[in-house]
């Protein structure tokens, strides 16, 4: 293990930080706010730890490997949010750390799950700075930073560490140029979402926003209804944008290239439409006594499945008072989740078709006990590496969440709050139900819940290994 | 397959079942209750089906291997369940026929999950077969069978469908050798508690459904309040031997072997011991406010937690009224189950095993890529047959839970109802949270969620593969 390595990179990265930072301080200063200072004084405070840190460690032997990647990866999160907490600290609009850190994690993670009472009372600078960390954290600050500098000799597997799902395609040869290509796509969407929000009527200010918080299937609002309050197009356009940014972004590339059967063939991305369309038509049919005609049915169901399926944690209407199929339906997409390769958290369409397969195989092979089958993913054959992977995450996956439901259970609530609070978390949605519903916050979760909270939206959104990884002790003693 | 087979076993079977259902009509007719006719009457009526049966089908081909085995069991576990329902019918007690079947289901199953709002006022006749429908259940009607006579050329693959856990230990070099040492150990255990309790004081009635139902972990009571209206002694012993009825029946033969060291070396016992240490440790921790003093705290705490994690589903008090955090221990013992080898549900502590073992191993792989590690459970390799099994197991597992759950959802129910009620049916224990909890029973749930949740118990008891099997069409259409 390359011990200064794995603190040199997340200090380098920090640099970057500091400098994005200036983009909430320039909106801050735009409105004429006060609170663009806390921006400043972190930028400044960054670099002065990044420059110091990085002259005090820097290590002789830069080659990394996957274990390393995979620290890296885990520890930059870590000093990232820890950052990103800071204005909110500094400026005083969230006072207490462990709120602010709630919020920072929930932010990068993209979960979008949220301590505040009153979101409407922030400034525009901070309003900014939580839509922004959802854009960085959804297709990752170290891809991005990857995209930019050549970050270490051996890339790809940081690329690997950050990337979600069960496979990391590369779309080019180069971990660079593909890390340059995905970000390229990712902001050719984003500024298309923000023209549609433009045509409906938005400010630039929403439309940016809320496109940032789209693209990163994070789902911070800038208002206490979410988006309830926007009109029937806005709705829909957010409905739409949702579920582009849950498709594996290798579809775009083959769209770009031209390469049109190729995506038709993609049996991922068809299996995404088909839940999605599936768990729309069940939802409309089970609430279309709440609403008063078809077309408010069909957008509220179409609006909450696409939110949630892709992680996203909008809402036009409060869930937690639908009937209980239809909850339980919106439970079963959080940890499905959407497409590998996309913005979006929980198990991934693609993880969870391999598991299929496996069961099925496993099932013939009891009809026919001396069958050997090789499966198959999107045309390919699977590596028994990547199935057993796969298997084990799921266990893993599986743990997690009831490590985490059986701390949070400790806190006040009843059992629905802190299972679905926590699920809901771990597979980086936002809203859950009961206590923790969308017209909710997670304001009332004790200091220990919220940092039980914020390590589950880490290790979900890093797909766990990485954070594990971090403090398992054989990486950090010598042997 | 052998079709001819699959369906000709459990017709012969049935014959077996007549004989028993003379048991119950005995204990009517020593209680002077009318209610004895409706056994004969559905002994006669299984007798004569099994006779035209085997006629009719008589096949020439009498072997069988591994699938057909899986199948055999899991149709003879459906008609053992239907012909179990028919005295409730007949006798007018539970009058409609899925409300009999449930608690057939329930019986045999030994999940203890009942239909009857005021259990008192039942028969001593019904009361009787409920319980022992529970013991023959819980180590096996199969294997019942098959340690009285020969039941085919390969009985260990009925055994194997029928025993639960991921490997069966065989005692003995023949597997009817090995089901008359089981059923030995097991009705000598059983007379043991019957001593015990008539010893607190209990009549012989009570003592022996008790014992009945507390050997196959089933937990049907004969009381509205379950244990909860006995005396403390009486309340310590069941305690005792839910627990040890939990153990692997493998730890029995080897202490009658006088193999000490052996049985000592067990890590699933071990494990077992303590986990149900530590869950009453927590639960006394979390529940101190509500007990008088700490006699009664322990009492309580233990009683639960031997109940839940063995799977019989007895009860003290309403732990329905436990903080969330106790309630989140007793969801996790309801998954976590007792030993392999035992007459308990769920996933068995050494399945548990297995999948930590996986998720090490896997761990150890991102850490030292190329490792190789064989992974051991008592003492023993584990082929990675197992270990898959064991994986893929645990996925098919989930997709039930959440598939019962989802369909269970459409009922009137709050979501910690749908969810606590279907993994308990699934884990078969019983009693779950809600409106479903120990305080209350199954009767307001739809047709339709009665029928869902039996078809969960069934799946549960018989780890999934032979239902699944006994459905796929693979099965029944030749190519």
């Amino acid at each position: 293990m390359n011990r200064r390595m794995i603190l040199y990179m997340p200090l380098q990265i920090i640099k970057l930080q500091a400098l994005i930072m200036l983009v909430p301080a320039a909106v801050s200063l735009f409105y004429h706010e006060k609170s663009g200072w806390s921006f400043v004084i972190t930028a400044a405070g960054a670099l002065l730890l990044s420059i110091a840190g990085t002259a005090i460690i820097n290590p002789k032997n830069k080659t990394i490997y996957a274990k390393e990647g995979f620290v890296i990866v885990a520890l930059t999160w870590l000093m990232m949010s820890i950052l990103g907490a800071a204005p909110f600290v500094i400026s005083g609009e969230i006072p207490h750390f462990v709120d602010a850190l709630f919020e920072s994690v929930s932010g990068f993670t993209t979960t979008g799950a949220s301590i505040l009472r009153d979101v409407e009372i922030m400034s525009r600078g901070m309003l900014f700075w939580r839509s922004l960390t959802h854009w960085l954290g959804g297709m990752g600050i170290l891809v991005f930073v990857m995209a930019i500098v050549n970050l270490s000799d051996s890339p790809i597997h940081i690329m690997r560490a950050e990337m979600p799902g069960p496979i990391v395609g590369k779309l080019a040869p180069k971990a660079k140029k593909t890390a340059k290509i995905l970000y390229i796509i990712y902001i050719a969407i984003t500024a298309i979402e923000i023209l549609f929000l433009k045509l409906g009527g938005m400010t630039m200010f929403d439309a940016v926003v809320h496109s940032l918080a789209t693209a990163g299937t994070g789902g911070f609002g800038i208002k206490n209804t979410s988006i309830g309050g926007y009109s029937p197009y806005i709705q829909w356009v957010i409905t739409v944008f949702m579920a582009l940014f849950g498709i594996n972004f290798n579809i775009y590339y083959l769209l770009i290239a031209g390469k049109i059967k190729s995506v038709l063939k993609s049996s991922e991305m068809w299996v995404y439409f088909g839940i999605m369309a599936g768990a729309t038509a069940l939802i409309a049919y089970n609430t279309s006594s709440l609403y008063d005609n078809i077309s408010e049915l069909i957008r509220h169901s179409a609006f909450q499945v696409s939110s949630i399926i892709t992680t996203t944690g909008f809402s036009t209407t409060d869930f937690n008072l639908w009937p209980g199929f239809s909850k339980a339906i919106l439970l079963l997409l959080m940890v499905c989740g959407a497409c590998a390769g996309s913005t979006a958290g929980g198990l991934k369409v693609s993880r969870i078709l391999i598991l299929f397969k496996a069961m099925n195989r496993e099932f013939n092979k009891m009809v026919h006990p001396r069958s050997v089958q090789v499966l198959r993913l999107e045309g390919k054959p699977l590596d028994e590496n990547v199935i057993n992977n796969c298997l084990t995450y799921f266990v893993l996956y599986c743990l997690i969440n009831v490590v985490c439901i059986f701390l949070t259970s400790f806190d006040k609530f009843n059992l629905e709050t802190s299972i679905t609070a926590t699920i809901s978390c771990i597979n980086n949605i936002g809203p859950a139900f009961g206590a923790a519903g969308p017209a909710s916050n997670y304001a009332d979760f004790s200091v220990f819940s919220k940092l039980v909270l914020s390590a589950g939206m880490l290790l979900g959104r890093l797909e766990i290994f990485p954070m594990l990884l971090a403090v398992a002790p054989a990486t950090w003693i010598k042997k």
